[in-house]
Parts: structure tokens; C-alpha cells; sequence
């Protein structure tokens, strides 16, 4: 467990109460009730029951909720209501769903179990999650679209552009692509940063940016936030990285040692277990740093960086 | 070829003349060419190669572009410009053409040929057919958001809104679930509709429906063209069925009699061939009516209701 509990408060300013009463476990599972509740909201039973079925196996199959949580706790920070970003910190658990469905297909990564349950195609068959994928996906833009309340238009454009962007060839699928074609080869440190930027920090980058533009946030801003997402994200995967090699699957909730089996590139293979730590802890440092401005209403996503380094799932 | 010039025509009336100067097939190749090359343009080779080559591929592999054209005409037809449709026409064609390259999938339709071409996933593989489509259904949300020039944001939004309907589980992907789940039964005529009203008509409708948003339509002109575009998706979709037990493997750039050696239910396995031919005829009759506040203005909509029962693939 992770909290920025300091030993010694100092109660001298408002800010430092605020810091040193902040907790990060009781918030971090305060905060996924209410995700999980709204996700639960968000797509309810209906005919034909099969796709919706398989899409809410996936979508509810627990979590951490990191990306709704880092919208909605950026959308706070700024001062407008988590309301606002609702229902599109719910469309990054889709679009986040969305991935992981496909990714574990056969003809992907071919898994059998995620966050420690079945994988959907192991359930549905195949061609159901396919096409769950696709739902998610398409659900996702709609669900922002018809859903956001209390924010311009123009706005909610621009979070629809941003997370299509963070998906797509040029976010998620592309980092995706460069991942299965360095399967088995010889990865350089720019190739891998590229696949890691793309597969897992561009989604974590929209997370917070989103929350950001729905609360209003000037460009400043919202270039600070990005520089503090993709450095948690970047910190993210290389501990994911080391996790496959030091974990369980109990722990983890699904396989481990996969990368090595599959050849594939990883920090740990370019820098030792070791240094690879080193650096996600420097990222982190640096992310923390790209708060500076916000103040202590900061404080849950310093929180949640150095709680990146300190998982163990 | 299918035109709807007149033999006799009438010169009364401005009307009259522009219904018997129309000249479909000269419309339908001069939009397509339009089309082409705004699709071309929409998406440009770049890092990483690989995956935007394969949704290059399939996005530019021809096809009559009927739902683009369908698009840009009722925008103009409303009397806006074509320019303010081109983006969401482009989505449109970029959504069913991941519709196509997911449906070809080995673990769904199984098809090695599309549009006379062997199929994405026979040139690049599943996985990269996969993120193919993945990729082109999150560009098209993408490029709506941020390319669309002329139309009030809100209107945008609700033709995401409407978009993503069509695509997901209350729309294409909803249709293609009943339709497996319907493989090897005997499937009413209730289900059969079910399916088509939403694997073929959704799309057909939004791209009717999503001209007329942005043309600023009113909800009593946007109901009128529902109907219409309804109307139409069921009739394209009985005469594709027909088609597939009429027509040959050359004349249709793609497979042949595979509804029947699949043992899917089809419209002319429920009511044979002639009077599926003529089902769709009168389904023609009923959008052209829903069209006849519309004037002059409409013919391209008529001509293309009319065109789809004379089609031969």
C-alpha cells in the first residue's frame, strides 16, 4: 500500500493539510466504487443480450480504473464537478476494454485470462470479440457525445478528436503494430519507447488531458499535464515490464514471463531489472515536477505517480 | 446502366426538367470520383508504414461509395454546401469499410475475396486486419470531430451520436450478432428483418440522416429522410441477397452462394426470388414517396432509391 502520509503533518497552510491527510488507497477505491457504478450505468442489458453480455463481461471485469480516475481527479483539480467528466472518463474504460478484448485474440497475444478471469473470446468465441471490441469502441464516442453535461461543445469536440487520436494508427493501434512486427527481433531504445508511448502512454495522456479540457484548462495547462501523463505512462509500462518477469499470475491476475517467451522487447532486456526501475522512478520524479503549478489540489495525481512505481499489479 | 431519363420530356416546368436531365450514372461516377479523393487525401501514408498501408488498402479498394454519396447529396439537396458533409462522408465510407474487413475475419464471414480484391486479412494478416479496422473506426470519429468546417458543434456532436449508434450494438454490430447466432436455424421473417434493418440499413440511415444534421435540417425533414433511407437499407439488402443466388462471382467482385451453403436465412429463402424482387420494389415506391416534400432538389435521392433494385452488383 501507497499513501503520501507524511509522518511529521505540518499544519501550518491549508495546502499541507491537504497533502498530508490525503490517503491513496481509501481515494483510489473510493473512486473506482463510483467508476464501477457508473460503467454499470452506462450500458445496461438489452436485446440482442449476447453482444451486450460480452461487452459487459469485459467493461466489468474489474480493475484498476486508472484512466477514469486520472479524468475525473483532473477535471477536480481545475475546479469543475467530476460530473462533467463522467461519461467520458466511463468511454476510456471502453476504448481501454476495447483494447485488451482484441489484443488477447488468437491471432493477437492469443490469452486465456485477464485480470485473472477468462479472456472474452475464451468465453464468447471469437467472433463475438471481435465485435464486442467494436461495440466498446463505437460506444465510447457516442457515450461522451450524448452524455457530457455542463461543458461547451466545442470542448467535448475536441476530447472526441483526442481520444480517436490516442486510439487509432497514430495512439494505440500503432503502437500495437510496431509491438507485433519487433516480435522476435532486435528492438532499439527509440523503437521501444515509440511502442510504449503509442500503446500504453497515449491513452493514460488522454485521460488526464480530457479531464483537463472539460474543466476549461488553458493550453498551458493542458501542455503541463500532458508532459506529467506521459511520463506516468512511460513509468507505467516499464514496471509492467519488470512485473512480467518478478510476479505471479496470482498476483498479477493474468500470465507472466510472456514477453520472454515471445521474444519481445522490454526495458528489463535493454537495462536489467535494476535500471529499468531507476528510470521509472526518475519519470515519476519528473511527472511530479510537471505539477508544480496546480497547487495542492494536486495531490491525488502526485499520488497516483508514485503509486505507479510502487504496484505490484 | 440505370438513368431516370424520360423518354417524353416535359419542359413545364424547372422541376420537370432537372428530374428528366438527371443522368444517374454520369452523378453517381463524377461523386465517386469526389469521394475517392477526399478519402485518399483523409488518410496519408506515414509511421508506422505497415498499418496504414492495410487500412489504405481496403479504404481504397473502390466500391460504389453509395453511403458518401448518399451523404453528400442530401447535405446539398438541403441546400448546404458539400464541403461542410465531405468529412463524415469520408467516416462513413472508413466505418463500413472496418465493418467489411472485420466481417471478412476467418473466425466471422471467413472471405478471401471483397470488392475483387483478396481480403485485408489474406494480404496482412489477422492481427494486422484487426487493428486495421480498429484503426479506421477511431479515425472516423477523429476526423468528423476535427475536419468538419461550417456546421454548428452541436450538430456535429449528434452526428457522432448518431454514428456511433450505427455502428455498435444498437446498430451494425448488433445485426451481425443475430445473424451468427442465426447461422443453421430457421430464422422468421421478424429476426430477419431485425438483422438487415440493422447490419445494412443503420449505416444507410445515418448517412442520410447525418447530411440533413448538417445541412441544419429540422427534426420533421430528418424523419421524412429516415424513412426513406430505411426503406432503401431493406431493399439494397433483399436485392444483395438475391444477388448472391442471381449473380456471379466476376459480375459481383466477390463470393457467390455462400448464404446458402452458410444456411443463412435470406429473403428469397423466405419468399423465393420473385417476390423478394418485388418486395424490394415496393419498398423503393415507399422511400421515393417519403421523399415528396423535397422537389426538384431530391432527384439524386430518387434516382439512387430507383437504382437499387436495377443494380446487378
Amino acid at each position: 500500500m501507497v499513501t503520501t502520509n507524511l509522518d511529521t503533518p505540518n499544519l501550518d497552510s491549508a495546502e499541507t493539510v491537504a497533502a498530508t491527510a490525503f490517503d491513496l488507497k481509501t481515494y483510489l477505491v473510493q473512486q473506482a466504487q463510483q467508476v464501477e457504478a457508473a460503467l454499470d450505468r452506462s450500458l445496461p442489458m438489452r436485446y440482442p443480450e449476447q453482444i451486450y453480455e460480452a461487452m459487459r463481461y469485459s467493461l466489468l471485469a474489474g480493475g484498476k480504473r486508472l484512466r477514469p480516475i486520472l479524468c475525473l481527479a483532473t477535471c477536480k483539480m481545475l475546479g469543475a464537478s467530476e460530473s462533467v467528466a463522467m461519461p467520458t472518463a466511463c468511454a476510456l474504460e471502453m476504448v481501454h476494454t476495447m483494447s485488451l478484448i482484441h489484443d488477447d485474440l488468437p491471432a493477437m497475444d492469443d490469452d486465456d485470462y485477464r485480470r485473472g478471469k477468462l479472456t472474452n473470446h475464451k468465453v464468447y468465441g471469437e467472433d463475438v470479440a471481435v465485435l464486442a471490441g467494436d461495440g466498446l469502441l463505437a460506444y465510447a464516442f457516442e457515450y461522451i457525445a450524448t452524455q457530457t453535461k455542463g461543458a461547451a461543445p466545442e470542448q467535448i469536440l475536441k476530447v472526441i478528436a483526442q481520444l480517436g487520436k490516442a486510439v487509432g494508427a497514430d495512439g494505440l493501434v500503432g503502437g500495437q503494430i510496431v509491438d507485433l512486427a519487433s516480435e522476435g527481433t532486435l528492438v532499439n531504445e527509440e523503437t521501444l519507447t515509440y511502442i510504449h508511448m503509442h500503446k500504453t502512454a497515449a491513452l493514460l495522456e488522454v485521460s488526464v488531458t480530457s479531464g483537463a479540457m472539460l474543466a476549461g484548462a488553458d493550453a498551458i495547462a493542458i501542455e503541463q499535464l500532458s508532459r506529467y501523463a506521459q511520463r506516468i505512462g512511460l513509468a507505467f509500462q516499464i514496471v509492467d515490464d519488470v512485473l512480467d518477469i518478478t510476479s505471479t499470475p496470482e498476483t498479477l491476475g493474468k500470465s507472466v514471463g510472456k514477453d520472454v517467451a515471445a521474444q519481445k522487447a522490454t526495458y528489463p532486456s535493454l537495462w536489467g531489472l535494476e535500471e529499468s526501475q531507476q528510470r521509472a522512478e526518475q519519470l515519476v520524479v519528473e511527472a511530479i515536477s510537471a505539477l508544480d503549478g496546480f497547487g495542492g489540489s494536486a495531490e491525488p495525481l502526485r499520488a497516483i505517480a508514485q503509486y505507479i512505481t510502487a504496484r505490484t499489479h
